[in-house]
């Protein structure tokens, strides 16, 4: 039996997922006894060199009147026009399964609500983390469980450059630079480095763990671009690593979503994944602590994820598993980021007044290029303000202890 | 609507199905629409303090005969009666779900064949990784993908007595003791420290790899009980933590599985998996390499993955996937494990012959704890034993590095 799809941009991942579907052919057709064909490729662009050139179309019309075409693959990334046109596929009966995580983070609530009244889905397992398990284990490995944090390297690219920068020593430019050079920066690093993107992951995973979908701009987003060589030194001192670390947990009826750079103790597995490499560390009622580590980017990682959900499509065919339902949030549904407790970590010149630090709230201290740094107890941002005040001290940085 | 299940053995994991079930319950009914409540517990003792404790029977054949029960959760652990009952179970329409490895290892091909004759289903999420998600991800997420290598930490024990061993340099026997005192090794050590216990546990990922369920009793399996705090002080020179490493991959169409103490460097992310933690890291053809990461046992964790299965059976009850198959091995499926190759780390004393020690194949060497040890470049097993027979050295012992 041959199930036929459509792929919406030939892109990086686009083209993955034609490579995935021919390259494991085979191994596809034994895992769920049926082929699955690309029929179509919508894109801008002609690829009259490639082996898929010549299903390429200008015209998302000539897909969404096909009716061999069963499941639709996006993989246009930005809102408009993925958004319009996963609508109009669904409303015409067709899944779609993306990764794009802009559009499942602005508009997966009611895209999800269309594809439950057409009869059909959307998936998104590649939309967080690449090609890491974690939107279907969460869904189904999860379910007994109550969902109480979720901690997250969910972006390899920070995450190279912050490897760089405590391991290496070098500068948040310098390490960009070579991220850029590498590949694994684009040219305008902006939604990487302000903490966008991690923002959008977080928020999808805070809609899996809570059932609402909170807006990615109105969270508590601090990228890295403010990080300085001498706070990865004073993390590195203190025996931790610097992380960008995007963070969901739900607080007193409310749901906390974060993303900012916090140091991570040795012991937290999430310090020892480095490079472009995504850790999601789940904590849930039952099971404790699970980690998914893999690679979060990537041509062919990501495909694959984009693949799984076309296979979990055809495998359901005949019967849908239950709908996903996310509301989206309303304004009451947001935690203030000022609330949230951990730890953290003031860094303050060495020549600062020694007893006026003396009298910060401290259960570790270390000095390292320049600095000296303490550790506090757990507490709420809004109490930190209010002794830095009281004491007079006025830190170099402030960073959130994991 | 209410589903009905019994719970065949009520211990550790039985009773914390029962826990997860009924603590979980509204976030149960939340995730799959549904309530399941447990009808019927078998076992031999009674529990007169359990709120569980009138449900208890100790005849099987009152499970067996009633309709009511849909689904039988099997967690007596042994081959035998388990094994009899899950085939009666399942022979009588019911499905079963288990977190016994040794039955999964030992009849898994049989019973997925009977399960898939009756129309139900036999699940056993719980049998490797405890609580981590691993058997589900692996069938639906890795779907697109072809298995090249697992290589596990699997048993929670023997990584506890590695990690004090290495950590704390204490002896096999001190640690040993020390995990029986805080209730982590049994009084009977012998399956974990021997290694049975994570051979059981690679068969079961190698048949999910492969399609062929190796027999664990015929694999090439090397417990932890000969390592030496020598062996722990050399590998932490070398830069790398001694792992008991289940490991499966396909060689010239045949398996091998192999379960030994392993050198793992400190750049594999299975070096950071420490104390009663397990990792299972697969490397797939399109995905690259995963990680997936938690407790590998206890009573809830492994609880909470157990009815992780029956909410599957649950949500897809009226249409089951497609069946899994397994071939039972024959003796050529079996790969030697003296041909996989890997790097080796020969230890000698420090008092050997150097001139004999420079002539082996060396691509690294350091001094510890009275040893001088050598990483070799990879090579197979017959090349090192061809090696040393040359070369007449005589090392105290051979470690393969990951």
């Amino acid at each position: 039996m041959m199930i036929q799809i459509a792929i919406l941009g030939f892109g990086v991942v686009g083209s993955g997922v034609a490579e995935v579907l021919e390259g494991n052919r085979r191994v596809i057709e034994k895992n769920i006894g049926k082929t699955v064909a690309v029929k179509r490729i919508l894109d801008l662009r002609d690829f009259p060199d490639s082996p898929f050139g010549s299903l390429v179309t200008h015209d998302f019309e000539e897909i969404l009147s096909d009716p061999d075409i069963s499941i639709v693959a996006e993989m246009m990334g930005g809102s408009h026009p993925a958004y319009d046109f996963t609508k109009a596929a669904l409303e015409a009966g067709k899944s779609v399964v993306t990764s794009n995580k802009e559009v499942v983070a602005n508009f997966g609530a009611e895209l999800l609500k269309i594809a439950a009244a057409h009869g059909v889905r959307y998936l998104f397992e590649a939309s967080v983390g690449g090609g890491i398990p974690i939107i279907r284990p969460m869904i189904n490995d999860l379910s007994a469980n109550e969902i109480l944090t979720v901690n997250g390297i969910l972006n390899g690219t920070t995450n190279y450059i912050l490897t760089q920068m405590i391991e290496s020593g070098t500068s948040f430019a310098d390490a960009l630079s070579d991220a850029q050079k590498k590949g694994y920066a684009e040219a305008n690093p902006a939604a990487d480095v302000e903490g966008l993107d991690a923002a959008r992951k977080i928020v999808i995973l805070a809609a899996l763990s809570f059932g609402k979908l909170l807006d990615p701009k109105k969270i508590a987003c601090e990228g890295i671009t403010k990080l300085t060589g001498e706070d990865a030194a004073v993390a590195k001192a203190l025996g931790c690593s610097v992380k960008l670390i995007a963070h969901t947990e739900k607080a007193n009826g409310k749901i906390l979503a974060t993303v900012a750079p916090c140091l991570v103790p040795a012991c937290n597995p999430l310090s020892e994944v480095a490079d472009v490499f995504n850790g999601i560390l789940v904590n849930a009622n039952m099971v404790g602590e699970v980690m998914f580590y893999g690679k979060g980017a990537g041509k062919l990682p990501t495909a694959s994820a984009v693949v799984a959900d076309i296979l979990d499509i055809v495998t359901h065919a005949d019967k849908k598993p239950r709908d996903l339902v996310w509301e989206p949030a309303c304004e009451n549904d947001y935690a203030d980021e000022a609330d949230y407790r951990t730890a953290f970590c003031f860094s303050f010149a060495n020549t600062a007044n020694a007893a006026q630090l003396a009298a910060l709230p401290s259960v570790r201290t270390a000095k390292a290029a320049g600095r000296v740094a303490l550790l506090t107890p757990p507490m709420t941002r809004k109490e930190v303000d209010a002794i830095l005040d009281a004491n007079g001290a006025k830190p170099l940085s402030i960073l959130r202890v994991l």
